[in-house]
């Protein structure tokens, strides 16, 4: 009785090596080539004709014997059991039917954050909004008025519904940015106005021009699309030689940039800079997606323009989102462009939902039209102007000399560098989990393996005694990481992060 | 002076020919390859080199114009303008930058349908349920209730909700489907759960089991995959020779079924039919996706148990969606399923919008948990088997030996046949839209070209009166249309289609 184990195939595989071995020997089982009542060599054999462990053959026996297809008789061995072939049911092997999943390289970070985050007493890694200056009151206020139509708790547009459509154009018209209805499709949040934008404009092998560091989402999205990466440095002036360069080295398809309280970076792209960036965008063809999630959010000044504003060529795609600003739970973001893009989005979109969610499309227009935005970004604006500022007086009066930073005009970050030779944000990290504080290390914004001095603080969850509670911990993490006192991270937690 | 312009890529494209005329001309201005002052061809020649009619050329040099790249001299002709080869700007050719669009075979239908449906008297196309039995008012006094967590509209988990996860893991769990929370991914709609589900286990070119007839969201989605469809007749007793056939010979990677009130035919698989298609689903190691939006409306009799309940090798993945019982708008729907399959999903859908919306499910919880959903379906299916009766009744009455058709258990839809010789759906519909009511033609939901007589009539919709109503146009339509008083179906209007 020969039992041919493939082992090169059988190492390949996720699944534990006893399972690979019980399944090859299953497989003869079923197909009858190992017939009932047959004779399995004993344990020690077959360990070493599979070059395996005793262990790991007394394993695969076991499951096989677990499975129905095999019994044991004390003192003379493991047969093929009576009516194996037919009755038996082995479970679904269903690692061999998935595709092979796009594995981000940073996906790593993310999850050991997201173990941490949850354990930490100071967050100040995920980009979220403060849940208690989320206007949910406002919202029970609109909610009551029922002056929502039935029918509009049916099937919609997969554009969107018609009156938030409405009234965003209306809002953007109005601030320098001419759109009609036509020009606006809602999305799941930005997140699926990239996705969506990425399948629509994306084949494997484009390039994608992106900023170094950038929205890690972003980076996710365009690479799992098999996109190649560009990197235009972002702290620091705009490189329009480089920009150049690229453009007429590679002929990118897209450039996707966060010009206005950048993520992680904190930096406003100059009015002069958002010009030039235009005029060379318009002489190559390339289209920009202007990914803007934050400019509502300013502390000290107006920002400038939108590239959109200036764009002369209609070269600009205009990314919105309400997760920063209201709620990011209801998923609800939108794009405006040319028509044939916002044609060309539906389309996809419709494979991917039908449309979004309209309850919370009808809430969101009953709260732009009743000016309750207005009065809530007022209102939010100056509770995270003290935030910021509780933040940077914190990092003056603990972490001086520790860090290099700048202070933000608006958004949500601090991006800050580690001055201490030698010492690396990994490093940082393991040490601030155990004094309960976390953020979100840089190489995690990067396409490549750079950042790995720097790191991304979050102000805009927390209080600002939290605040200098979470910088506090911080120093002392960071004086601890210098002492070099420092462990291996923990194991990975199994689930995902949205980390925004 | 030397206008090349290539007739072969020009026609290909999708713009109007005398913009891609334009278009060309515009790049060699633009390059100096025609400097400023060069005078153009007369309009008659740019006709004649270009084997397009004079209108175009004159089209294609108005264009020119109007983005200043030329200027036209009365008397005189048409001549390069000064400055033109860098200031002026043209506008981003969208159309060469987008990937091309997965163009569905039934689109056109789709499109057809949904102008006609909007003008229709009598909808019966669209498989919604009545906005007038929406629980909109059990909802508004959940949200006054007021126990939602303001973390709770943050962000949460890829997978859903976790109390929403739980409640319906108990609900299966009672229903004789074993499930933990762990084995619920929460998703915009079961059309999402299908999209993800062809993310994670197709690659271009795999083998997918469907029934046909059957719901076309469903082969839009496989198709645009690059899935190759391979057809089980869905009227009638399920084939298993057929079956093992495809299993055998193709090795298909999925089968896709809807085992009650199938649509569109709303056929019941027996139980038998359900444990041998198992059997022989777990001796090939075939993944099925059962897609179950129907079950819990049924009118006369409790439907057999899922095929998820009579499951034994863990090869069914299970969708569902609260669409047809709850709001279509809110876009929730869930996945059961190992949780393998789950882990995989939630990696998938964290690109495609991070979780779905978490108010609606919040809502659906509480809605779930506090028995408002159990009672809601025991209004809505006595409800509907009221409606289900009227429409047999007017059917009986008004459309005897004009229609075959079989009166279903559950669900929605009536799958009729016509009997006349000769009498396509194609050509009935043309004269429904004319009567005013209006239905999905059979070939909606076929892969290929069959279907041409058939066509689905949804009853949920529309009250007793109205449904009579519309029966009474569809028959009249459809004696006019054996007359052959049958026009050309109008023009597609340009936008798109939730067609459930």
């Amino acid at each position: 009785m020969d039992i041919s184990i493939d082992l090169t195939t059988a190492s390949a595989g996720p699944e534990p090596m006893y399972e690979q071995i019980a399944a090859r020997i299953a497989a003869q089982i079923k197909s009858q080539a190992l017939p009932p009542g047959s004779k399995l060599p004993p344990e020690r054999q077959l360990a070493e004709r599979c070059g395996v462990s005793r262990t790991t053959a007394i394993n695969a026996y076991r499951r096989l014997e677990e499975l129905g297809l095999v019994r044991t008789r004390v003192g003379s061995g493991t047969y093929v059991a009576e009516g194996s072939g037919e009755a038996a049911v082995l479970p679904m092997p269903w690692h061999q039917l998935l595709v092979p999943a796009w594995q981000s390289p940073v996906s790593g970070i993310i999850r050991d954050l997201v173990a941490m985050d949850a354990a930490a007493g100071v967050s100040m890694a995920t980009g979220m909004p403060d849940p208690g200056l989320y206007p949910w009151a406002a919202f029970q206020g609109l909610l009551g008025q029922g002056s929502l139509a039935m029918k509009d708790l049916g099937h919609i547009a997969t554009e969107g519904y018609g009156p938030l459509r409405e009234a965003l154009a209306a809002r953007h018209t109005a601030a320098g940015v001419p759109a009609k209805a036509e020009n606006v499709a809602v999305v799941a949040g930005a997140q699926q106005g990239l996705y969506l934008l990425a399948k629509v404009f994306l084949n494997p092998g484009d390039y994608v021009i992106v900023e170094a560091p950038t929205y890690m989402g972003a980076l996710q999205i365009f690479q799992s699309a098999g996109a190649r990466l560009l990197t235009l440095p972002a702290p620091g002036p705009l490189q329009l030689d480089l920009l150049e360069d690229y453009l007429i080295r590679y002929r990118p398809k897209l450039l996707y940039v966060l010009p206005t309280y950048q993520n992680p970076t904190g930096r406003v792209m100059t009015q002069p800079e958002r010009q030039a960036l235009l005029t060379l965008a318009a002489r190559h063809r390339l289209a920009v997606i202007e990914d803007d999630p934050y400019s509502d959010l300013f502390y000290d000044r107006e920002p400038p323009p939108p590239l959109k504003a200036l764009d002369q060529h209609g070269g600009v795609i205009y990314l919105r989102t309400f997760s920063k600003t209201v709620f990011p739970g209801l998923r609800v973001g939108w794009v405006v462009a040319p028509e044939a893009v916002i044609h060309r989005l539906a389309l996809e979109k419709q494979y991917v939902d039908l449309h979004s969610n309209n309850l919370a499309q009808w809430l969101l227009y009953k709260f732009v039209a009743s000016g309750g935005l207005d009065r809530h970004l007022t209102a939010v604006r100056r509770e995270y102007r003290q935030r910021r500022d509780a933040m940077a007086q914190a990092l003056r009066r603990f972490a001086g000399g520790r860090l290099s930073y700048a202070v933000p005009d608006g958004g949500f970050y601090f991006w800050c560098r580690l001055t201490a030779p030698g010492l690396t944000t990994r490093a940082l990290l393991t040490e601030a989990g155990r004094q309960g504080v976390s953020f979100v290390p840089g190489d995690a914004f990067y396409p490549g393996t750079e950042g790995e001095r720097e790191f991304r603080v979050c102000f805009a969850t927390n209080g600002a005694a939290e605040l200098q509670e979470g910088v506090k911990r911080l120093t002392r993490a960071a004086a601890q990481a210098e002492k070099g006192s420092v462990q291996a991270p923990r194991a990975p937690a199994a689930p995902l992060p949205p980390i925004i």
